[in-house]
């Protein structure tokens, strides 16, 4: 463990006092700010027999947490597990990839809490938390997994921690504009979770250019475990995307909808992957590549519109579509993104989240301006669409143009959030590593001796393998 | 990736404009047939606000959603990384183990929604569809997975989706004919699901039977980390079955029986599994081969009977009984089978699905021709058993006559059916793999380089190693 | 297969007869207890339907069933998922850890379904059970997956379920003392579980102190795939804690509160671990060890006060400690322990288990003692801490006291407890591996060829490479 290897880095990766001052300064801060803002709202304080009383409520199922608290738990499975295990596909970044997931996601969602808390929870001075919250705090931190795909194996775990806490922040205002002053329908986030993250990671990932990168290119590959544990993610991804689209619905059947429409895209968009991925290779073979990511594109082209009355035919032609998108867009758009436009994007998610993201935009404000009485009920209509008070008067045509400016307004901040936060990143003291010593656990944790020896032994002929 | 490997096998696996065109054509007939024939049942349409007032429900809970939905989530873990991972222990087929089974899931469920629909949601010419439609599918699908066992690693992506396409009709039918006609209980499958998949897949890879396998038979064992992968199949199975065989059952005290009855079952087939893995072997080791498989026998064995009044001891028995049943097969009958009836069975289904579930249909006929309404009451007793209508007069011991029957009608169907099936998919026309490709990734799928070249290098120290 | 290997281990660790008789005598016994005491409960039997009327239910989600589902599914894949593959990060106990577990999980919730039963749920010579049970049996099996930990790789098969026989028990019998003499809240179990079940299995290895351990210090370490493994456990472990502790709460609020609490602790938890981590460490790199670990600490150290008022600013606080302590714990007390106390800890339970399960403890009395009528509500406040009945009188610094004297009792089982199924496992009758051959699958399991070469190779220069 004393062995001197990474001595000649050129650059200062010494983790000792800078990560823990990072991580116990933004934890004492969380620590201060919950304490002074975030209580127990009524739902989970020890008042709600009282509580109960007054909503006039017979039964303590009746409790939000019986309605989504299963969700909750599915959507917490993705963020970590599923983000988490979806980028070890590398051959030796597994260890960064799942625990500098699980590190800036469980800063993320104490942040998120708050900032979302004042946004949306915020009564008397005091933001009141419940499961809703909790769902929510996560899905904003699912934005930050994604601008992670784009950076991955690139960034020090302290400037993880620094986007988080800006993304987190950026993300919070863009979802009060689009939810609160456009009063946009997006439930799945297609619009504030993957439009905003993956542009968001894509203009950071641009900023933080490195021009050397191939120096690390015999580490930027997949081994055959590496890959297997890789779909350990995807799949959980894909099982419980139907969770994570319908978790903050309605009640009732806009949550139901929204599971269906969710099962409806992702199966049809597993067919149209493996067709393209076959397609698009001279000698036809399956790349796991696009196995483990476009099959998700179609959970995040129905997240706008699942609980709109896409109605299962749509959800396959969305998700058909999408898969198609995607799998293009690693075959062809990757590489052009790297070689013409300097857009290093090292698990694709222009392929998996934006592209598919604006695709959910756009279908979410089609299927909002072709919304009909007829086909949602009277009532059913102001319900999904929440065309009730000050927006009593709005037509789905409306709607639907709202629906489409929050699409830009989504990819506005992202750009410019994303810029400021790369140029912010870019400063030299972070302790990101060099070029050669990219997509490399070895820089930043411990890794045990032997295994590794074998992969050295492979790829660095030069150096001497440990005995 | 450009090595001529592979060059001199004797068959066509050359998927480039097959694979896609079968995935292409398979996914519009579903969007085609979706569009004429789909549509939201009334629990997950957004007229169930009228719905409600109608059916007198006073709350969004009553939706049958949140029976289901948590049932319905485990179920779709157990079909995707259940089955995917539990094929994985094959050292080099683990990409084909989970992305095949990805693949015929995902297309699978679609069609299953589709046959289902018309034999049981079939309204005004529409289907309609709900929570409890994705979980028979899900079902349904299960059935091909289990077949998928039989012919693992010596099948293409095409034959596969062939395969779907027939064995989701056919096990429609079948379903149709004991739930409809016989009247036969079966939430958890035991029938419909593993009797009539497993003899399905049987008598498919007796078809398909290769008298040289053995040239591939180095690459049919495991490696350690491949067991490792299995056992996340395993253990998800384990886990969430008691959601498998509850799923479907009736709200209230049917499903929280099955759940306990499973519970009980699942948990003493481990010990008797483990008892007979050490005892019928000279050494007196375990075998992962026997851990990954036959302690899930317990769950399958009690698929017909857990929402019955079966008892907890009950369920201790016939999983015990179950386990020991099935370690067996595996050390005994399994070479039996192949060596004489040449039922080349990779996964051995027979010992996990097929037995199992014929002991299940046995134990469910015992205990619907057991019951009494001293032990289910007056009015558990009919709901039960759904005697209600032209059933109004059926006897518990003509029950259990009409549950043996549904038996024989599966196995009669998956006999029939597999054997035209396996003739079809006998045709030399589907890019399946030479007896010396098979159980290997590298036919159908890109597999990265180096540790490949490792495994490679220690079984054919003929060929030269990968530089 | 045939390789004469372990020839010469000093030990006899033939399982062929001993494990198989064990089993099944084990799974006799519990047919036929299960027999003679085990029916169902009201809610998961098939009078449901007259009960329903007499408790004026007006609908089937009123079943205990819809409460706490979800959760049990979650408690049980934290079981045989959560600690079976955080386990496995040794190089070559993986089959062990996760099949030993399977094994002593399957056994002990039996077992503990009766032992718990006739304690808890007794009623006219019957055990009743419903899904609460499951859930208690799982937890109580929980507080033994800890213990295995202790001695992981130390013990055979055999040793494991007579502990898992003598420590269920022994679990019943303080948990009795804890809830039902001394009327203490511990509904995550920081006390019942991890206190008790950590110093108990801290105990056993104490007595089965090992001098020449070194032996197979090679094999303690991991390589990096089983890292990752591990992580799998770990991440299901982090990401269904909430579910842990708020499974058995009261309906409503309860519930929803120690979710959110348990949710707030272990996000802290994880960043103070990472920032000690890399503190601790000359080099500052991160260690597996640590995130793999004591990033659940914050979970144990809430098991307790999670129902209660804690607020999220308070579990991120008690999370944040114990975080720091765990990674403390870890790199100067798991040494200490070892060369001073003799206690080899392999998994360092000390650190995840014991000393977070006293904090819990501690900080649940604190939270109990501080409890008020204002903050809880008039109603709220009765409810929480059961005050009614023969406790109507009882006041919060009183139930404080209770609390903490449940830490000393608890403590106090687990150490007299210990030592006596120490004294017991240390017979030379069970099987248990020499030195040597510790850590070793190949003792007990039978282990494929190929990887395990590779493995030898390396650590045994000596031992020829297998052909």
């Amino acid at each position: 463990l004393q062995r001197p290897r990474h001595q000649g880095m050129a650059k200062n990766t010494y983790m000792r006092w800078r990560l823990p001052l990072v991580c116990l300064l933004w934890e004492g801060a969380m620590i201060v700010l919950f304490g002074v803002f975030v209580r127990f709202g009524t739902e989970a304080d020890a008042h709600w027999e009282e509580e109960k009383r007054e909503m006039n409520l017979t039964s303590d199922i009746e409790n939000d947490f019986y309605f989504r608290y299963p969700s909750f738990q599915d959507v917490h499975v993705m963020i970590f597990v599923g983000f988490g295990f979806l980028m070890t596909f590398l051959k030796r970044y597994g260890f960064g990839a799942v625990g500098f997931n699980f590190l800036l996601a469980a800063f993320g969602i104490q942040w998120a809490l708050l900032m979302q808390g004042w946004f949306h929870s915020f009564k008397d001075g005091k933001i009141l938390i419940g499961v809703e919250n909790l769902i929510n705090a996560d899905f904003c931190v699912g934005s930050v997994c994604i601008a992670f795909g784009a950076i991955l194996g690139k960034t020090s775990p302290i400037q993880l921690l620094v986007m988080t806490l800006f993304q987190v922040t950026l993300f919070s205002v863009n979802e009060y504009i689009l939810l609160n002053l456009l009063h946009v329908k997006d439930a799945g986030g297609s619009m504030t979770i993957h439009t905003f993250g993956a542009y968001f990671g894509l203009t950071v990932t641009r900023i933080l250019y490195r021009p050397n990168l191939e120096q690390s290119k015999d580490k930027q590959g997949s081994v055959y475990h590496s890959d297997l544990f890789a779909m350990i993610g995807t799949l959980y991804l894909w099982m419980y995307w139907p969770s994570f689209n319908s978790a903050i619905s309605d009640h009732g059947d806009a949550q139901h909808r929204s599971a269906i429409n969710t099962y409806c895209s992702l199966a049809a968009c597993v067919l149209t992957t493996m067709a393209f991925s076959s397609m698009l290779q001279k000698k036809g073979k399956l790349d796991m590549v696009h196995i483990q990511n476009a099959t998700l594109a179609g959970g995040v082209a129905v997240g706008t519109s699942a609980e709109m009355m896409l109605t299962p035919y749509g959800s396959l032609i969305v998700g058909s579509i999408s898969g198609i998108v995607s799998t293009v867009g690693y075959v062809y758009f990757t590489p052009f993104l790297e070689s013409r436009l300097h857009i290093q994007d090292t698990c694709g998610i222009h392929n998996l989240h934006a592209m598919p993201g604006l695709i959910g935009g756009i279908v979410g404000a089609i299927t909002a301006a072709a919304a009909t009485e007829e086909v949602y009920g009277k009532e059913g209509f102001i319900k999904a669409f929440d065309f009730a008070g000050v927006y009593q008067k709005r037509t789905p045509s409306v709607q639907g143009g709202f629906q489409a400016a929050g699409i830009v307004v989504s990819l506005l901040m992202a750009l410019v959030g994303g810029a400021i936060v790369g140029g912010i990143l870019k400063l030299p003291i972070w302790g990101d590593a060099a070029a050669e010593n990219c997509f490399e656990d070895d820089v930043y944790w411990e890794v045990p001796e032997d295994e590794e020896s074998d992969v050295y032994h492979m790829h660095n002929p030069d150096k001497p393998a440990s005995p």
